[in-house]
């Protein structure tokens, strides 16, 4: 996982909680208007506080965010330490392909074991 | 923490879950359409598989859920053992005294240091 410097001390404080949990439940609001939470690895933490997952383009949460900018949730939590993080924003899939080279490790291929050939790989 | 024993081999699975991770993350839709998650004790997971939570009758969260049923989604993370459940239902705010005293334990001060005698305390 990728954590550049951050902008701010919250950033700062915010990222390194993302790098020591890693993976996050994702919220979406699904079409029946129901909410759910789904987990995803995070594989980096950017500039500006942003965060990048590896996901299918093809499934429910990526076409629910193909269609623009779409309110998501995201929580990250360690119920041993009781630390927990909540960041509310919007979410965007991406096929920035030269960024999903630079972002994948061989890790992923447990989630996605067709690996960056894979044409359904897109970043969000 | 209160686990009754659940109906279907998928509810006592899932109240295992919980009883082990104990703190989930709540998701509600805000007034202005974004999502929130915030982390709630879970004090009890009854046969009929419901999840219980004390809350203030005043915070957000529960006057969002005090007008009828509201979609929420919950999300118990072990990010050590890489285990997660995620459950999207309804939720609402309920004071029901009796309730609320067979599950009280000093405990919840951390989070209502009111106690019992807290006119804001309910259950979700």
């Amino acid at each position: 996982m990728k954590v550049a410097k951050q902008k701010s001390q919250e950033l700062a404080r915010l990222a390194a909680l993302v790098r020591q949990m890693r993976i996050g439940m994702l919220t979406t609001i699904e079409p029946d208007g129901s909410l759910r939470s789904r987990p995803l690895e995070t594989v980096e933490v950017d500039p500006e506080g942003r965060l990048w997952f590896f996901t299918d383009a093809h499934s429910p949460k990526s076409k629910r965010a193909q269609a623009g900018d779409h309110q998501v949730a995201l929580s990250y939590a360690d119920p041993r330490d009781e630390d927990f993080a909540s960041i509310s924003g919007t979410a965007r899939v991406v096929r920035d392909e030269p960024k999903m080279r630079g972002l994948w490790t061989s890790k992923l291929e447990r989630w996605f074991p067709r690996g960056l050939g894979d044409p359904d790989l897109a970043l969000l």
